[in-house]
């Protein structure tokens, strides 16, 4: 466990934390208070510190990732859902309201309008209502008026992603970008998405 | 402050904890226990809970928000600032490393060779170096490999989202939009990409 540590940069307490929590398969134990790790411990880790840290996942949630690659090995739709609930936002509004009916009625108009390929009862459609909902309580007509445009945004960057996945080799592989493409590219994503701010901002209002 | 809450669906005690937080406000004092809030207060009572329930954002993190609101009026770089700065994740992996110092080098790098203006201290530099390392330490090539696709798609929202701003006519309803824009649009985007993952997946394997 101390060379997990070492080689990880996680701490013993939290590798401990992990094995209780039943997100890190126990070691093989070699002695009363000696295990071995090997290389699959070390990757589950890091893949649990790219969830927790990056992803900002909980600790909950990467428990129901990891579970789900166990499980759904041979479902990548299955894995996929795992995924994307993982990634889902802790807090939520309000969505008992009529406002807010209102505003996933108008997604998944929108959504049939563009002829996505979508389960009726994905999560995700709750998510994008949540921000129309918000973006209309507050006055902001962009989000809406730009619809098309996100849309498109998020499905041409989604069609590298799925190619990425579907040029992996094998089943295993494949899964894996599945669940750390959501969670990462969403990071590389949003934190580019803030770095383009500037310099469109400084580009547009003509600055240095 | 019972009028207040109904209207904008937020508990008295949490209106109670805003004021006391310095979130909102007080009202106007029209009696020993009576106090008027207009529609400022509503407005901004909203905007609060759309950075908290939509964008994720921590009561800490708000406040920033609405100090920045009432601060830098007049200048709409330090306002993108704070308004990144809100957006943030909590939960940071450790940057202190060799691979990481290494993820960032590659990121400035990425960024002179697109020619982006760009404060070359700005966090969100950091926060592209965060995926970067965490992809690499996971062996997870696509991220880097795809870059440019990312970059690229990053770049045509926040076009269209800075131009948006541009297009208001007032400089207090354009500070509001950059606000509420950083938070919602990335709401809005990251949640699309999520359907149309769904969407990509079913189209590239030829399903229903």
């Amino acid at each position: 466990m101390g060379e997990l540590s070492r080689r990880s940069g996680v701490p013993i307490p939290t590798i401990k934390f992990y094995l209780r929590e039943g997100l890190l398969p126990p070691g093989v134990a070699t002695a009363a208070n000696q295990a071995d790790y090997d290389e699959e411990h070390l990757r589950r880790l890091r893949l649990i510190r790219a969830l927790i840290d990056v992803g900002g996942v909980t600790v909950a949630g990467a428990r129901e990732v990891v579970a789900a690659l166990g499980t759904h090995a041979d479902d990548p739709l299955d894995l996929l859902g795992a995924a994307q609930t993982a990634v889902e936002p802790r807090h939520r509004p309000d969505r008992d309201t009529p406002q807010w009916r209102a505003a996933r009625e108008r997604v998944t108009a929108l959504i049939a309008d563009r002829r996505w390929l979508i389960h009726p009862d994905s999560p995700a459609i709750d998510l994008v209502a949540d921000a129309l909902a918000a973006a209309d309580s507050l006055g902001v007509d962009e989000l809406l008026d730009k619809f098309g445009e996100y849309a498109d945004t998020a499905d041409r960057i989604a069609a590298v992603e799925v190619r990425a996945v579907l040029d992996r080799p094998d089943p295993a592989s494949r899964m894996e970008l599945v669940v750390l493409g959501t969670v990462l590219g969403e990071a590389l994503l949003t934190s580019l998405r803030l770095l383009a701010h500037q310099h469109e901002s400084a580009r547009q209002l003509g600055g240095g």
